[in-house]
C-alpha cells in the first residue's frame, strides 16, 4: 500500500469575518457546483497551510483547552489544526453563490487557506444529535 | 499559492461488514488516539484509493441515483467517490479501541482504504438536524 497521495486543490478561502466567509472555486471546478444550492448546509475540508510543516504534522499530543483545563489529549481526539493531515473540517451554512464564488456562515478557516472538498450535508448520515462529548469539549474557550 | 499537498496516511481499513468495521490506525501514530473513548462519535476521513486516477478525479457531473432518478449533480453536491479529491467522510459509532484497531459502525469504505484523519464527532458543531436537503437524496437506494 502506498503510504501517501496527493490532494490537489479546488479552491481557496477569499476572506472571512466572524459573520461569513468567502470561498472561490476554481473556474476549472465550477461544473461541479451543479444543485448545490439545493443543500441549505454544506461539509468544506480545507487545507490548514500554515500547519503544513514538519513539526507541526508531528504534533500527536495537545492540550487543546489549556486556558480552561489541562488534559492531554491526542491529535485524533480533537480539533487541533496541528495534525499529520492538516485538513480542517467545518458544517456551514451556504447563504449565496454568485458564479464561483460561496458565501457561508460556520467556517473556522483563516483567509487564504485552500480548499480540498466540499461535500453536502446529509442529516440522515451526518447528524447524532446525542453524540457523548466529555466535558471539556463544552467549556466556553473564553473561561 | 501551491495548487497541491501531500496527504500521510494514517492507518487502513483492515476489514468492514454490513454490521462494522476494523480500522487499524499505524503504531506511529498511535498516542494520537489518547482521549478518543470520551467520544461515542467520530468523523473518518479516508482515502477511496480505487477512484485515484486521472480520469475520476476529473469527473465533475455524475448521476447519483441514476436507478431511481435522472438529475445531474455536481460532484460537490452529491457524495459520489468520483471527485477531484477522493477523500470520503463518515460519522461512525466507536463500538471498541483495542490497541491501535478501532472497531467502528456506519463506516461506508472498502477494505482497504487508507485513513486520512479522524477527528472527534462534536453535536454542537457539527449536527444540524433541519438541514434541508432535496427530495431525491431520501430515496431509498433499493428503489
Amino acid at each position: 500500500m502506498s503510504v501517501r497521495a496527493e490532494v490537489h486543490f479546488i479552491g481557496v478561502v477569499m476572506k472571512t469575518s466572524e459573520q461569513q466567509a468567502e470561498v472561490q472555486v476554481f473556474p476549472e471546478f465550477f461544473a461541479g457546483l451543479k444543485q448545490i444550492t439545493r443543500f441549505s448546509h454544506l461539509i468544506i475540508l480545507y487545507w490548514m497551510h500554515l500547519r503544513d510543516s514538519k513539526k507541526e504534522r508531528k504534533t500527536l499530543l495537545v492540550f487543546p483547552k489549556k486556558h480552561a483545563v489541562n488534559i492531554e489529549t491526542g491529535v485524533f481526539a480533537c480539533r487541533s489544526p496541528s495534525r499529520p493531515n492538516p485538513i480542517g473540517m467545518c458544517v456551514v451554512e451556504l447563504m449565496k453563490i454568485e458564479e464561483c464564488v460561496l458565501t457561508v456562515k460556520g467556517l473556522d478557516a483563516l483567509s487564504a487557506s485552500p480548499i480540498v472538498d466540499i461535500k453536502p450535508y446529509l442529516p440522515k448520515a451526518d447528524c447524532v444529535p446525542n453524540a457523548r462529548v466529555p466535558e471539556w469539549t463544552t467549556y466556553d474557550p473564553a473561561i
